[in-house]
């Protein structure tokens, strides 16, 4: 059984196919976002302090952080700023980190700084990325999201990215890092695109489950672009991809509309035993004000972690 | 490519894997309902004229009419009423209709008065119910829901529920019925009460569409059963069955949250060509009404259905 293990000072998560969906929020992010990149370039942290608490009370298994305030220069700006913003969250929240950064001297300074065995964001199958990147995950032991385009682009024939995963898992290997530190993201396309965007994911995560056996993730919301009530898509699609085999996405913690989605397939895919966490999250649910689901109670241990070398902090747990 | 085809007088749907989810209206069954059931027993339709219009209105492909009040002499008294239901339901509404009763004299009355091409609901793999409902089917040339139980009861076995659906087809075949006019129910269980529920129904719907490759359908709330927050339950696994290769499946189509889970559904997985049908149904969507959303604008035009012999209904389709 194929198992990532990623880890805060305090608390470890194991990705998995018999594991609750990992959910890793994306919202310690300034790409797309000038306020906070404004914040975070004059040393406020408040919006990423914000994030942080919210995202974990919201159920998040892991945080995103990204510090890539710039295109200009980010070789000089990112490293630091990466190195005070995880500093600053692994100081707050106690669950794993993800080092999400194109720069890999930030990756690198992370890695240096970070507490516990956080998941690297990301290796491609770029010859640089690969050597770049690929010695880091195996002199830190780190996990990585290995994103199947390469020099060539984003093929939009699934084979030619299975074919890259599969060459950067073999890579990997040649590094001396197992096939189980490897996280693919089969790369998500907008359906309102691509038509074919769905059926081209689903294929992948199959074979990736079966042929590869390496965990996966994606940058969830990327599916909706473009189409109005994006929510809705994004909660149908949820379903639909851990259904296919996917065990976590890059995604927004703080919609209910999607984590409630991630709380059902769960449950329908085996993995809240007892139905646990959903009674917990929804047994005074009001259908009335369906779409605005509560955030669920025991906020601070999130969802699907356990405490490092601890007893395992969901009760009633079963087969 | 399996297509079981089904009709009102003037309205064709097609069941299949490369067409939009089937959704069968639940509503009109007095099962579990005494107002209603003790309404029809006394003439009175006006309950069962507002459950076939607000179905349609809110999007039902089709419509199940089952006329089952009661348990004491259902031979003498349901073919009657189910004929004067079924009449009443096709005078009112243009989608196709599912004839519902375990009373054979019941399904052949209405069999004798239905327009275009019913769905008989249901067949069983036991010896008394084939040898009774499979002539009628070849008879009157309609499809037949086949429910994976026989005399032993439901297996809790998956590798027995779907040998007993291969059996419904070689025995439907035996009397000239195609397995393109077999729609395999797999039978759902609550997941609340059984974990694996979700995955022997996965991985059952999975070999009925590659081994049997049939089409296929359940009544879709079972699985929800007892538990708390049920439309959540229901609407994150709708998607996941349409994954796994359900293609229908007997619902209530006035649940907004469900109907917004088979809609998405639609988009990822191909049947809803250029998002068509999810632009017309959200493009004025207000997220703060999350959970409340429209009902599709071209109601009376149902989703996924064509006038018979006439254009298709859907404009801007495509791939």
């Amino acid at each position: 059984m194929t198992r990532t293990i990623v880890a805060s000072a305090t608390r470890e998560v194991i990705i998995g196919f018999d594991q609750p969906f990992c959910v890793i929020g994306e919202r310690i992010n300034p790409t797309g976002r000038k306020k906070l990149a404004a914040e975070m370039i004059a040393g406020n942290f408040e919006t990423v302090i914000k994030d942080a608490l919210e995202q974990v009370a919201a159920g998040a298994t892991m945080l995103d952080v990204n510090a890539g305030v710039t295109s200009v220069n980010p070789n000089e700006t990112e490293p630091g700023l990466l190195v005070q913003t995880m500093e600053i969250v692994q100081g707050l929240v106690d669950v794993p980190l993800s080092i999400d950064s194109s720069v890999t001297a930030a990756i690198e300074a992370a890695l240096k700084i970070a507490k516990g065995r956080p998941l690297v964001n990301s290796v491609t199958g770029e010859e640089e990325k690969l050597e770049a990147i690929l010695p880091l995950c195996k002199k830190y032991d780190v996990p990585v999201v290995a994103i199947s385009n390469d020099e060539t682009g984003i093929s939009m024939d699934p084979d030619v990215r299975f074919a890259v995963a599969k060459k950067i898992v073999e890579r990997a290997m040649d590094y001396g890092i197992k096939p189980c530190d490897i996280v693919v993201d089969p790369l998500v396309m907008p359906i309102g695109a691509l038509g074919d965007a769905g059926r081209q994911v689903f294929s992948l995560l199959y074979r990736l489950r079966n042929e590869l056996k390496v965990n996966t993730t994606c940058g969830l919301s990327n599916i909706s672009f473009g189409l109005p009530h994006r929510h809705g898509i994004n909660a149908g699609f949820i379903p639909m991809v851990i259904g296919a085999g996917m065990t976590s996405a890059i995604m927004n913690p703080c919609r209910p509309q999607e984590m409630e989605a991630v709380r059902a397939a769960n449950v329908l895919n085996g993995t809240d035993p007892n139905c646990t966490n959903w009674i917990k999250t929804y047994k005074d649910y009001q259908s009335h004000v369906a779409g605005s689901a509560p955030a669920p109670q025991a906020a601070s241990a999130g969802e699907g972690g356990r405490r490092r070398g601890g007893r395992a902090a969901r009760s009633g747990g079963g087969a």
